[in-house]
């Protein structure tokens, strides 16, 4: 074990890590005769191990100090295991229905023990590959942004709480970096991470390096990403970050999230939901064309934000009394202002 | 003196102090029996002493748990000289003609010790007040702006730098609270503090109170006063912070700063130089009825942010390969951008 009394685990560590740990061994009965530990190393990032016994089972997630996809020369702290649990209690806090429960977080060991998602649940990303419909995603995803995105906001909060809040995250810093060079830089530059379809796409990516118009509009995107805390926003809503079935939609690996602007959140989800519409031609064979589930995914585009805005003015409708210091009170609550936010919105009426 | 080390000066305590204090007592001259002391009294929430010995003289301000001016029944947090100390060095470092160096500071006692801004500086408000023109005041006070807002920016910081000092800010929370109360709500309802001259002006603070789309437009700029960490800003940079001559320009009392939009403090410099030449009208007697000291305002509001505009894409011209993040060279570093921009500020040029 290191000095800092971080220790990577292996199978053998892993049960007796668990034995040790009464919160964790509870979940699983008590029961370590029958164990099933699978590693399932579909994470860019952490090692990530299902545990079941015939009473119970727990997903362990532990955060190596590097990228796992890349390995051991891409360093990445492994710190952010404790912004993902904080996250994740906070966000289950706010959306239970959403968001697997936090059993049990060891800083030191950059470990956290949460509740499985359970089978048929799949990765959302593989269901939009495979041309499977969620009716009730829409409806989910934007309960889930509405209320994690609202709750953390100076609608809710008093600047004195949003204040403390935002300085509990300011530490997410090498996350918030790899974002910033992920998603607004290395697209508009040459990188050795970049990846397209060569040569068929190469014109397009040059197309992108030499849009002037649009990389300024990106530089401003991006200290809005570094400057704004608007919210405890996810920071990595893509369509990888959301297990699925017909019935349940959770929202999983917050270790990006930090006070940032709210779009950031609305805009990835819509904008992987766009790159899924976009990829469909590529799914579809003789016996499915895909037409029908493009149709899907548009509507479901449109729902989300629908919903979402629905649901966050209802959130701010149902708590404009409460604490939050956005908008006073004194100030704001009175019938005239709202014709006038719509005006300001929409434009003046003709007369 | 109290637990936490906190003890408010008297004259008699702070020769002590003094005494015992081996940076300021250099600044003195170790010349303690021919001392001089005088509380200038004028400031809304702190003790301020000169000390004045043969060979050389000091500032010390001490901070009180309240607001002095309104007394003991408006409490605010002694801490607030941490953040004026802070911010002052850190300002002094960027800018050090128009800056007072911090010779000490103490946060138990919440005791600055800092140069002595010696006659014939007075306070800026009362030259506007007394008609006097001051020829280097755009000059001098766009570059306190343009240096200590760029170079705390990320147009010239990492994110990793930028993220470590907006954390250090985030504990000035008083401060800011007291900035949305009277800067972003007061002024909008009816409150205890307000003050206008009544019952000529009545009417029009009415009408603001009942303008709804100014009040929208607020809420906007009071989300971004509480959300936005763009670079360290003064936080309170009116004509009563600014200390003059004809030569010389001292910005003072910064306890105010934190992280938050440039736009706040050039703002609140140009609004209060708006203010003063409104208020000319009423300081116009019969040999003077102000008309080219208007004018001289007028001038030096619009040189103050034309010398803004300069210097600070000077600096960021003249730093585009540095470690700024906001726009990476291999991104933004080429002969057509200027361009691009240009046209997006401007529009573009007709054919």
């Amino acid at each position: 074990m290191a000095s800092d009394g971080f220790q990577p685990l292996d199978e053998k560590l892993l049960v007796e890590y668990l034995k040790a740990t009464p919160s964790l061994a509870a979940k699983l009965g008590n029961q370590f005769d029958k164990l099933e530990i699978k590693e399932i190393g579909d994470g860019n990032l952490n090692f990530v191990y299902i545990v079941s016994s015939p009473s119970g089972s727990v997903v362990i997630k532990q955060a190596l100090p590097y990228v796992r996809l890349i390995g051991e020369s891409w360093p990445m702290t492994k710190e952010r295991a404790y912004f993902e649990a904080t996250t994740l209690q906070e966000q289950a806090r706010l959306c239970p229905d959403h968001v697997p429960e936090v059993y049990h977080f060891d800083r030191k060991m950059c470990l956290i023990g949460m509740r499985y998602i359970e089978p048929p649940h799949i990765i959302l990303r593989k269901g939009l590959i495979s041309g499977i419909e969620y009716p009730l995603l829409a409806e989910h995803i934007s309960e889930f942004m509405a209320r994690t995105l609202f709750y953390t906001s100076l609608l809710y909060l008093t600047t004195t709480d949003h204040k403390s809040a935002v300085a509990k995250y300011c530490g997410n810093v090498e996350l918030c970096r790899l974002t910033e060079q992920v998603v607004f830089s290395d697209p508009y530059k040459v990188s050795e991470y970049n990846r397209c379809t060569t040569p068929y796409l190469d014109a397009d990516a040059e197309a992108v390096r030499e849009d002037n118009i649009l990389k300024l509009e990106i530089a401003e995107l991006k200290s809005k990403f570094c400057e704004r805390a608007q919210a405890l926003i996810h920071g990595d809503l893509h369509t990888s970050s959301v297990m699925v079935t017909k019935n349940s939609t959770q929202v999983i690996d917050p270790e990006f999230g930090f006070y940032g602007p709210m779009g950031f959140d609305v805009g990835a989800f819509i904008g992987n939901l766009i790159l899924a519409y976009f990829a469909q031609d590529g799914h579809a064979d003789k016996g499915a064309d895909r037409e029908l589930y493009k149709e899907w995914i548009l509507k479901t585009i449109s729902d989300t934000w629908t919903l979402f805005y629905a649901k966050f003015t209802a959130l701010w409708d149902k708590h404009k009394d409460g604490p939050g210091e956005a908008y006073l009170p004194e100030i704001y609550n009175n019938p005239d202002l709202q014709v006038a936010g719509e005006e300001k919105i929409y434009g003046r009426s003709s007369p």
